[in-house]
């Protein structure tokens, strides 16, 4: 057989272990150094396009006290370097049940091994996905005109799958997506907030006369769904538009989430978020020029928005949203995207999303 | 063009119309019949393996009192009619949206539409996605031996769906699954509780070496994700294995839903659940066998086996389930799927399940 190429995670993590390994050798004390993982060491950059971290490390060495994570700690980057050389891939939950035979360095509780993992991923400076890690999570589901190339496991030859050859179904996302590759001659990325609008699309061949990729977030995207959508943009260089409910956790929680990522994983936004992103709608002012059906805003709603427009770095950084949120607080309703219905069930596909397509300037950024 | 021929939902639909219609020519006043949609209605018969309805029913007359749900149903009876003519699907969202046009007959909250379609759907003794109707949710994800024939709406083509040909990825069921036709060699469908395994056993190929399809349910089951299973197994005579996390939550709200439904939507079990399915694991027996890591049952466990033992109709005819709860209790704990990663993450693959699906005899019913 041919010498492999040792994997860039791999070499990170020989790095790690030989310096630790020196450090005992010379009699010295090992250290670890890792970057404080909250919001006071973030900072939302506008030009790369995502909550960054300011560069404030902790450094873990090695001491009666932190004897037992140190261990632990070593022992996770040696599961990622075997995950990554016999090409397995584990959940954090499997992460910590193969932990119970660490003898004294095995956890208490999966929140600890979760912690662990954390640390390893901050230390190195990857996404954990890169470490063979995966979350135990829903993907995403795509439609469209992409074909994804992924390898056939058990002749490693690639295969490539047609999205536009689901029927009424979709291909699901894995949850691990580093290694695909992509085809496509779309014009854009439609990220979608409920599978209902997806199928929806689906139905109204939607992807077929606009040229472009569908994806169904099913709420606020999962991890693999945020870094596909990512891969994929940055890949083949294509605009994604976002299409949620016109209320605070459309906003917030789907849209701010997909777009520049969050505060307390700030080391992972520079791989799961997508600075691309635009939202399309629904907006506050599509209330009023597509006349639509809306409900009172929650309490719990109006908390939200209030605690963004003092405390969110994007939405302060972004006058146009500030305008769009006092809109959607004075008017006190909020928008659901099935509410388009009220016109049609083909209305959404006919007319509403093709004539905001052609303003893609006025999308809120 | 080809006369078309007619299909049976709305025949269905046009028979009550025409009944209505009849009577309101003839002055006297129109009634429609519903059965009683409560646990009070319902017997677990093990001969067909579901809860049914024991035949009681409530008669709608339309009078001042009951004119605008009269009036509703009907409507939404038309709505059915229509999709099914055009070959749309709605969700029960965009359903809520459509009748703000009904003028007087428009619903005040979305609760009041579900009621409506609810009962149409108790009334012609169908589920919801034979009228074209669909649930905005998640339909489980499907890798293995199996091909699916759906439709190309563009074409009208039949298209084949290999779902052995989507590497890491798989395939993503839709939510109406009434027209998928299937071929498979498959011996049998093993259905999984968390996507996290449904991955492992992807990437171990054991679909490939045990020539079975694998269904990740996403934990509860979604109704389109029970519905493709019981047609497919229906369809190809195929066992259904079930394979959960060893607590209350996996052998009740998942196995039993799959198995055979729930009692407020019984008029639905004849669609919904999988009589044919069996119970393959983890069971707490397993824990022994296997020398699993468990966690001590929650306050909601307990209270939730102790519920099944008294009040389920399920449980109260199976003496091994009971038996089973009862190890359980005694034993104090419960245990993860992942757990069986304790002993290396193939583990399951190689030897839990190889081992399981030798003594079918032994699972639980």
């Amino acid at each position: 057989m041919a010498a492999k190429r040792i994997p860039t995670i791999v070499k990170k993590i020989i790095a790690e272990a030989t310096d630790v390994h020196a450090k005992i050798r010379r009699k010295s004390k090992p250290q670890m150094k890792l970057p404080i993982r909250s919001l006071s060491n973030v900072k939302y950059r506008p030009k790369t396009g995502y909550f960054q971290l300011l560069g404030k490390n902790k450094v873990r060495t090695l001491t009666v006290g932190t004897v037992k994570t140190f261990a632990q700690t070593l022992k996770m980057l040696a599961m990622s370097k075997d995950l990554v050389e016999t090409g397995r891939h584990s959940t954090k939950r499997e992460a910590y049940y193969q932990a119970y035979n660490w003898a004294e360095a095995s956890f208490v509780a999966q929140e600890e091994s979760d912690t662990v993992m954390d640390d390893v991923e901050a230390m190195l400076g990857v996404n954990r996905e890169q470490m063979n890690f995966r979350a135990d999570e829903h993907g995403g589901e795509v439609a469209g005109e992409l074909i994804v190339i992924d390898r056939d496991r058990r002749t490693g030859k690639p295969i490539e799958i047609d999205c536009t050859a689901f029927g009424s179904g979709a291909y699901s996302v894995p949850t691990v997506v580093e290694e695909l590759k992509f085809k496509t001659s779309a014009k854009f990325i439609l990220a979608v907030e409920t599978k209902g609008m997806f199928e929806r699309l689906v139905e109204e061949d939607f992807y077929d006369k606009y040229h472009c990729i569908l994806v169904s977030m099913g709420g606020v995207p999962s991890r693999a769904c945020r870094r596909f959508i990512r891969r994929l943009a940055d890949d083949k260089k294509l605009p994604v538009y976002v299409f949620t409910d016109g209320d605070p956790y459309g906003y917030f929680n789907i849209y701010r989430t997909l777009k520049v990522g969050s505060g307390n994983a700030a080391h992972l936004n520079e791989y799961l978020c997508v600075p691309q992103a635009r939202f399309l709608g629904v907006s506050p002012q599509d209330i009023i020029d597509y006349d639509l059906p809306t409900h009172p805003l929650k309490d719990v709603d109006i908390k939200r928005a209030n605690d963004a427009m003092k405390n969110d770095p994007f939405i302060r950084h972004y006058k146009v949203w500030q305008k769009a949120i006092e809109k959607m607080l004075k008017m006190g309703v909020r928008v659901e995207q099935q509410a388009l219905a009220k016109h049609g069930l083909e209305f959404v596909a006919t007319k509403y999303l093709p004539e905001k397509l052609k303003q893609i300037n006025s999308f809120l950024p």
